[in-house]
C-alpha cells in the first residue's frame, strides 16, 4: 500500500469551472477538432461537416438539458453565458420593467451582468439575502417580483459552498409575476439532475469535464430576448461557435449523465467523510448546507490562516484546492459568497472532489491537512491549538 | 501522374478565418490541452502550468507582432476583438469626440462594433469611400480625421479581395490629429510583413492556421482603454483566455513567420497564374488590386452565376471555396466590400490559398473551373457564352 501522505501522486481537488477533462470529451474534442476544424457556416464539405457536428452538439444538449434543440445558444464561456442572458432577457422586457431580481450568492458574472444590464435600463439590481447555509428565502425573493422587474436570477446551486436553491418555489412566484427566470446551473449540471423550474439555463462544460471554450445557454421558446451588444450573425457568440468544444461539451454531458446518480452517491459518502474529518482540527468552519447540497462540492474556513499559504502548502503535499472566491476567478479576495452567508471569509479551502477522486485521495488529504493549516498557523506566529 | 480532373483528392481553398491547421499550431495545441487545461488564475501547480504557457504564448505573439508583451490582449475571437477594441478605445477618448472614422471594405465586425460603440457615445460612424480596387485614398481619410472623431478603425488588407491599404499615410494623419488608430491585420498576420503603422492591432489566429477560440489584439502602451462591459477581472474575456487556443495561436504564428517571404513569393505565382486564366472564361470579372495585395487572395465574379450553386458545383469537385461576403461570416448576402468597391456583388469566388496548395491544385482548380461556370449558367437558363 502507498504511504498515505506520499506527494508522488497528485490529486487535483479543483474541479469546478477548469475541472479536468473527462476521458469522453478529451476524445470527442480531438475527433472534432480534425473534423470540425472549419467555419460551420461555411457552405463546403468541411464547412457543412462542422455544421453537422454543431447540429449534433446542439441536439444532445438539449436533451441533456430538458430543451428543445432550438433553445440552446452557445457563447465563448459561462461568464458570457451569464452577461449575455442578462442583458438579452431584461431588455426584452424593459416595458414591463427595469429591475433585476438576483440572489446575493450568485456569480459574480451574473451579479455584475445583472448591474451592467439595469444601467442600461435606468433601472437597478435588487439582491435578496441569503441564511447562514447560503439560501435564499423563498418567500422573501417573490416578495420583490413585484412591480418593476425585468428579470430574476437565481443560481441551481453556488459552486463555492455547494448550497441548492428553492427554484420550485421561485419558479413559480416568478411565473406569477410574469417574470422570467434565468437560472445559473454552471456547478450543477453534470453533479446532480438538471432543474427543469427555469425559463432560461445557464451551463458550464467547464465544470462537468468538457474544455473551455464554450458556454451553453438555454432559452425557453417562449421567452424572448433582444441582442444588446453590435450587430452580429451569432449575436450570442461573435464570430461563430467553437464547434470542437460545443461537440466536446455534447459528448462530455451524456458520458457524465450515464452514470450520474453512481457519480453522485460517491461523491457525497467522500464529502460527508471530509465534512465530519476537518471539524476535529482546532478552529474550524465547514459551510454551506450539511444536505441539500452539491455532492462533490465542501468549503471550510480556518481561523489563524491565509487561504493563499495553505493552498500553496497543500499543493507542495500534492494536493491542488481551490480557495478565496472561488466564482470570482480565483482571485484571492475575500469571497462575496461567504460574506453574504455570515461566515469565515478568509482561510478557506474549497474542494471540488471529481469522478476519478479516489477514497485514497481523500484520505491522503486528510492526512496532510491538519498538519499543513499547523504549519501555515505557525508561518503567521500562532502557537498550535 | 493524376488526372488533374480527378476529384478524388480534396483541395481547401478557403484558408481565411476558419484556415485549415498549421502542423505546427496543431501540435501546440494538443500540447497544451495537456498542459494547460486549467484556469491560469488559479494558485496551484496545474494552474501556474497553464499560466507559464499563457505567458509564454504573449512574449512569443508580442515578439510576432511587434509589441510589448504587456500590450498583448487575448479575446474569444477575431470578431470579439473588433468589437471590443472599437469601443474600449472610443469610450476612453470621449472628452476628444464621438465619431469613429472607418473605410467602406472594414470587416462588417468592425463596422458594427463601429456603429455600437459611437451611438453609446452620442456620435455617428464616419465611412470613408475606396476606389475600384478596393483601396481608400488617404488624403480623403485623413480629412475625415478633423473635429470630434474618438477613433480612426483601417485595415491592413482586405481579406475578401486582399488589397491592402495605404496605412503608413493614414497613422501619420492620425497622430497629426492626436486620433488613435485601430489596425484590423486580422487577415494579413501570417501572410506579409505585419505592419508598423498602428496603435492598436486586431489579428487573427484562425487566419494563420491556428485554432479557433481565441483573437489576439495588440494596444500600445501609451493608448488608453476603457471597458464597456459588465465589471469583469478580464474585460477582453470575461471567463478567462483559452490558454490551448492562445498558446497554439503563439506557435503558430512563429512558424509561419519563419519561411514569410517563400510562401508569399510561391502563393504571390500561384495567384497571377489564377488571375490570369480565369480572365479567359468570359463574362468574369477578377477584382482587387492586382499588386499591392495579399499573396494568396484573389477573388473574381462571373455573370449569370449564382454564387452558392458555383460553391456547391466547385465542392463537387474537389475544390473548398469562399463566395459571398467572407467578411459577413460566410451568409451568402450580396458583399458590402464588393459593393463599395462598384464591382460585381453576385456569383463571386474567394480563393485563399494554403501554405500547403499546390501547382497541382491549382492546375486541376483551373480545370474544371471553365466547365463548373458553364454548368450553373445552364442550370439558370443561360446559354453558354
Amino acid at each position: 500500500m502507498t504511504d498515505p501522505t506520499s506527494s508522488t501522486v497528485r490529486a487535483y481537488l479543483d474541479n469546478a469551472g477548469g475541472a479536468r477533462w473527462h476521458p469522453a470529451a478529451r476524445q470527442a474534442f480531438l475527433q472534432a477538432v480534425d473534423d470540425g476544424w472549419a467555419d460551420p457556416r461555411r457552405l463546403h464539405t468541411e464547412g457543412r461537416r462542422a455544421a453537422a457536428l454543431l447540429d449534433g452538439a446542439r441536439e444532445a444538449l438539449a436533451a441533456g438539458l430538458g430543451a428543445r434543440t432550438e433553445e440552446i445558444r452557445f457563447t465563448p464561456s459561462h461568464s458570457a453565458s451569464l452577461h449575455q442572458a442578462t442583458a438579452q432577457l431584461s431588455r426584452a422586457r424593459r416595458r414591463s420593467g427595469r429591475d433585476v431580481v438576483v440572489g446575493a450568492t450568485e456569480r459574480a458574472a451574473l451579479l455584475h451582468g445583472a448591474s451592467h444590464a439595469t444601467a442600461a435600463l435606468g433601472g437597478a439590481r435588487r439582491t435578496v439575502a441569503v441564511d447562514r447555509l447560503g439560501r435564499v428565502d423563498a418567500a422573501t425573493f417573490a416578495a420583490e417580483l413585484r412591480d418593476g422587474v425585468a428579470l430574476a436570477a437565481l443560481q441551481h446551486a453556488n459552486g463555492e459552498v455547494g448550497t441548492l436553491q428553492p427554484l420550485p418555489e421561485v419558479h413559480a412566484a416568478a411565473r406569477e409575476h410574469g417574470v422570467p427566470l434565468l437560472v445559473d446551473a454552471g456547478a450543477s449540471v453534470g453533479h446532480v439532475p438538471v432543474p427543469e423550474a427555469w425559463d432560461a439555463l445557464a451551463a458550464d462544460p467547464a465544470d462537468w469535464g468538457a474544455p473551455s471554450g464554450t458556454g451553453v445557454v438555454a432559452v425557453r421558446q417562449r421567452v424572448r430576448t433582444v441582442p444588446t451588444g453590435p450587430e452580429d450573425p451569432e449575436p450570442w457568440a461573435p464570430g461563430g461557435v467553437n464547434v470542437p468544444a460545443a461537440f466536446a461539451a455534447a459528448v462530455g454531458l451524456q458520458a457524465v449523465r450515464q452514470d450520474l446518480a453512481v457519480a453522485d452517491a460517491r461523491r457525497r459518502t467522500l464529502v460527508d467523510r471530509i465534512r465530519a474529518e476537518v471539524t476535529r482540527i482546532p478552529d474550524v468552519e465547514v459551510v454551506g448546507d450539511p444536505d441539500r447540497r452539491l455532492p462533490h462540492v465542501v468549503t471550510f474556513s480556518f481561523l489563524y490562516v491565509d487561504g493563499e499559504a495553505l493552498t500553496t502548502e497543500l499543493d507542495r503535499e500534492g494536493f491542488a484546492v481551490g480557495s478565496g472566491s472561488a466564482c470570482t476567478a480565483g482571485t484571492l479576495e475575500p469571497s462575496h459568497v461567504l460574506a453574504a452567508m455570515g461566515v469565515l471569509t478568509h482561510g478557506n479551502v474549497r474542494l471540488a472532489l471529481d469522478r476519478a477522486t479516489t477514497e485514497q485521495d481523500v484520505e491522503r488529504f486528510l492526512a496532510v491537512l491538519p498538519g499543513a493549516v499547523a504549519r501555515v498557523r505557525r508561518m503567521l506566529g500562532v502557537e498550535d491549538l
